[in-house]
């Protein structure tokens, strides 16, 4: 099931891979690994059993690597980048244990999620936990420039994540309002982690603005490449299971664009399996015609693309460097993960 | 129901008010209202009328009557106080929030709780961002210290409500790990909330430490008097409702003393109805009858006086003030909430 998307970019890209951004951030995020570990740790058992169950799912850490990443394009020499990349990543899995729990997750990563082992008191609390470390850790760096810029972002991230709940099953959510529900749930952390990198080694305010840009873009085209693959058989070919947004009648941009391009039919169809629930066994087949019928994944390919267009100019101002080349990798790899 | 509790302190006591800290703190708490208010706002309108539910519910707002007053005492002249004040009162809604949604509660403070009102979801994340608006205005008072100390207690809240899960419904609970419990799930904020009254005012770490000791066991005797209640007649005459704890099976002071006094059998009801959760419509009646037997609503009192002493005495090497008196009383009112 699934549309196989057709490849229809330039061959001149930089190499799509993250290869080099882990080779690179290799030495840091094994230090940052460790921290991860010790700082889940509590004397209250449960804690790092169920930390450790999401911690050790196999996540690819994109968020803490592009902290460390750019703290390093920019020069710095110090430790404190390992610590903001530490609270980037507990920020992040204390928002996949809350999301779980208000989505009525089932899987993550692949895995039961936490909340179906342990239930969804222990993953509420559990997360605030996390948010608490993370916090203890930006204060550990004594960088109160960090804390601002996370905090914002922590309250960013919430707020995407009740506008989500307040646009979702509304098949009429425009284009716009979908990327602002993007914007803040997703982009506005990757945004965060990029620019604490170069606040953290006390660059000028035009470079952390650029990190800034270069995280917010990439956020926006990594959450639109997600959309897409959910209807992608490119997913089913990974083994991750195709259509999970749909069934839990997550309006993302494939949607929006097939309800806008379609007919009455059409449109009535996105009703009934959006807005009212009612899917019967072939509705997710006849979703993906639709959005082939309307080239509905390649032009959310095509928004991401030019999403991460703007993230690689961001970059421009920065020497050139192999921190750059690999920054700038990882925005083509983020767009070949559609391939 | 409930039993009424016999008073059988001595005469020699503090005035046992909050009117003095109400009064003396009313034009700073004015201030902090208002920040409150705007600070829930946000363009997201579920989150200010969420927020705006619990906020406006008519809590006491004690936690942050203390920091403001333990500012004050401290000869603080300036408006940081304030900002640490919100942050402390929005660290409690956001954990009220949560909790609602971990115990299943229908009811706050008399209303319906918001969880019931726009469900578990949007309750878990505007517990969040409240959050993490409480750090973004810490940031703003630009203590570190600050920030350090509220985060820890941030992190021992969440891990005190996990203990809690751990420890509920196991009615062999010792006393010491019951008040490790409250300690973290309760008093971490009441001696946060103070502490940062006497950081801000920069005052030497002997007064920061006097502060953290006075709020910490004004906080654990707060707990216990409210565990007491939750059984009391006295609940009853204040028009809420009694054995809330017993319907959710939590075990608290009072159930862990009389099931450690209490004879085979007696014991035998206490698993029946705390670890199998059978109740039936009479056992609450004959629960409050064991707790009458072996003196454990009185005894929890007990144990409260004995943390508000600590509490008094730790404020003596502070000189005299309207302030202190203030302090001091609010202690005993704590305890007298309990005739």
């Amino acid at each position: 099931m699934g549309i196989v998307i057709a490849f229809d970019g330039s061959g001149e890209k930089p190499k799509a891979s993250l290869d080099n951004l882990v080779k690179l951030t290799a030495a840091d995020m094994a230090l940052v690994n460790e921290f991860i570990l010790e700082k889940a740790q509590s004397h209250v058992e449960l804690i790092p059993e169920l930390a450790g169950h999401l911690i050790n799912s196999g996540g690819k850490r994109i968020r803490p690597m592009l902290t460390v990443a750019a703290a390093r394009m920019c020069g710095y020499g110090g430790l404190h980048h390992l610590k903001l990349a530490m609270s980037v990543e507990f920020m992040h899995t204390a928002t996949l244990l809350h999301d779980d729990v208000v989505d009525e997750s089932d899987m993550r990563r692949g895995k039961e999620a936490a909340r179906v082992i342990w239930g969804n008191q222990a993953s509420v609390l559990v997360g605030d936990y996390l948010l608490g470390q993370a916090f203890k850790m930006m204060v550990e760096t004594g960088s109160l420039e960090c804390l601002r810029i996370l905090s914002d972002a922590a309250c960013t991230i919430a707020e995407g994540e009740v506008l989500q709940l307040s646009v979702s099953q509304d098949t009429s959510t425009t284009e716009d309002a979908y990327l602002k529900v993007v914007g803040a749930k997703t982009a506005a952390l990757f945004q965060a982690a990029a620019r604490v990198g170069g606040v953290i080694a006390a660059r000028p305010r035009k470079e952390q603005e650029a990190l800034d840009s270069y995280g917010r873009n990439l956020g926006i085209a990594f959450q639109l490449v997600d959309d897409a693959l959910d209807y992608s058989g490119k997913q089913a070919e990974l083994g991750k299971s195709v259509g999970d947004d749909f069934r839990e009648r997550k309006i993302t941009l494939p949607v929006v664009l097939s309800y806008r391009r379609g007919e009455a039919k059409e449109r009535a169809f996105w009703q009934r399996v959006m807005e009212k629930g009612d899917q019967a066994d072939d509705d997710l087949i006849y979703a993906t015609k639709l959005m082939e019928r309307h080239g509905a994944l390649n032009d959310t390919i095509e928004r991401a693309r030019h999403y991460g267009s703007i993230a690689v100019d961001a970059l421009a101002i920065f020497p050139d460097s192999e921190w750059k080349a690999a920054l700038t990798e990882a925005v083509a790899f983020c767009i070949s993960r559609a391939y």
